[in-house]
């Protein structure tokens, strides 16, 4: 992006969240103005830098009413479109949430910036979209596109929007199809959710399924890496990334981790079944070569992302808070 | 689908439109019940055969407010939802319309059966959702998916959503990819707009683009048998299938037999530019392998389809109305 656009404001919709942080303090360092949208159903602002306008601003928002927001995409440059719904279980019981978190969100802010004349956006996608691919490790060209999810279908909506948007309005947009993003302030996800049963009965551990899922986790400071390296190089209408490791990382691998990191006593019981739950995907491999054909690599193998996260929530819990 | 199933009660949304119309006859002739929800924006009674309670009902209402039609599900088999805003430029001028009578109706037409107990569904979907391909002909496996207009993002959609509601909910799902579908009652689409032009100024034909946009035309009826045959045939959680010709018609082509029907003095003036508006894909072929590996094949090329659909228009307007 030419010089002039990058010294513009950024919006950030999920600014407060365990990637979008990660994200907002890359974009400080590199002297961008960041405006981040966030409701804080899942970001806290203890995860952010102090604010600091116009450097860094917060607006605490519902992105479905974008009157709460519209301000921020004033003279903005770019927009980043990180905020969504997390839980996919959540979604199966509620329809409605993955459409208005997701569908509807993305839908209001690509209009707040079209009516503000914001041209550049970013939309964090998921290797959900593929469904249950029948190719490993799946290229973005993958098809026919199944998703298992109202969660995976909210995110391939947004794609389609972020795309239409290109095509039709002049929007260079930037779709990122996540693996199994890991890192700091994470408020789910399987280590998340192992750690607090875990906490809540040291003696056993459920896990969902027979423990032969196997996914690519990918550090978030990788994944922000990513983002923004394809966000300096790329100008196209539209292009589209995968983003994570060239290893998978089994359920089984991973609570065999949690409970030794735990002091190794917890008897680790698994619920069977090839699925942990109704619209959970399995297998998960993704192809890089794309994002890879820009120069980028994940710093941490997935099987090290996991070493270095649980580390991180081991030490946590023992710091005084 | 089983014999007790297909006694079942049918709702066709859009059934008062050029395609469900079609579709509502043959589903009569099969002995089903059908049950029509449809808004008359684009529809009109006048397509339809009598309305015959219970054989054939009409009610008329807005997808998104689910109490106007909610009764329509009782006891129901199954939902074919063919209704959509039908006009792409429409969509990019006002991206409410595509949104609300796209994303949202499918949501809650998906969402009225899944409350009732109807778990066998059909979508109309579109050629539109590949984007513009690199590959002719385009099969259902083409990725990635980068819709070029609203409308395009919408269907994309709502294949997202059907599809999650199979892996979710237990539905089975059918999504047909439609070329370019043409027959009587049609209040759309290149031959009803050059016609209309003509019968306001039968001096000049004002085409829109360089003419060499080529597509695949497929008659109504054709694509009516191609959706009936894949019902009765697939029994999957989700079957995609194209549905279009072998061969393709250049606008050029299409222009010039209709100024022939019209008694060949027009002067043709193409406006230029290799797409005919913002959104438009300017080259569509499908591979249709699929569908015909389950026995069906169109009963006119597409060229057959485009000469036939003049000459009922001609006749149409000779007629005494």
């Amino acid at each position: 992006m030419a010089a002039a656009r990058r010294a513009g404001p950024v919006v950030v919709t999920g600014g407060a969240g365990a990637i979008g942080s990660v994200l907002v303090r890359e974009l400080l360092a590199r002297g961008r103005e960041v405006r981040i949208v966030d409701n804080l159903s899942g970001g806290r602002r203890a995860h952010l830098p102090p604010i600091d306008p116009p450097r860094l601003t917060l607006i605490e928002a519902d992105l479905k009413d974008p009157a709460q927001y519209a301000s921020a995409f004033d003279h903005a440059a770019e927009l980043w479109h990180l905020a969504a719904n997390t839980d996919i279980q959540k979604g199966s019981r509620n329809p409605r949430l993955d459409l208005e978190d997701g569908v509807l969100a993305s839908f209001h802010v690509l209009e707040a910036a079209r009516t503000h004349g914001v041209r550049r956006a970013v939309y964090a996608s998921s290797s959900v979209v593929y469904g249950y691919p029948s190719v490993f490790p799946t290229p973005e060209s993958y098809g026919p596109l199944e998703p298992q999810s109202l969660y995976a279908a909210a995110k391939l909506a947004g794609e389609a929007l972020f795309s239409a948007y290109a095509h039709t309005y002049g929007f260079r947009v930037l779709l990122f199809r996540f693996a199994n993003i890991i890192g700091p302030n994470m408020t789910h996800g399987v280590l998340f959710d192992l750690f607090a049963k875990l906490l809540k009965d040291p003696r056993r551990l459920e896990v969902l399924g027979d423990g032969r899922q196997a996914k690519s986790y990918l550090r978030t400071e990788d994944c922000v890496a990513g983002m923004l390296l394809a966000a300096e190089r790329v100008d196209a209408p539209v292009g589209i990334f995968n983003l994570g490791t060239d290893d998978r990382t089994s359920v089984r691998e991973i609570a065999e981790k949690v409970v030794a990191a735990h002091g190794g006593t917890a008897r680790i019981e698994y619920t069977g079944g090839e699925r942990g739950w109704v619209g959970d995907v399995p297998q998960q491999l993704l192809a890089i070569d794309r994002i890879r054909a820009l120069g980028w690599r994940p710093r941490w193998t997935s099987s090290e992302a996991i070493d270095r996260t649980i580390a991180e929530m081991v030490a946590d819990r023992r710091a005084p808070s």
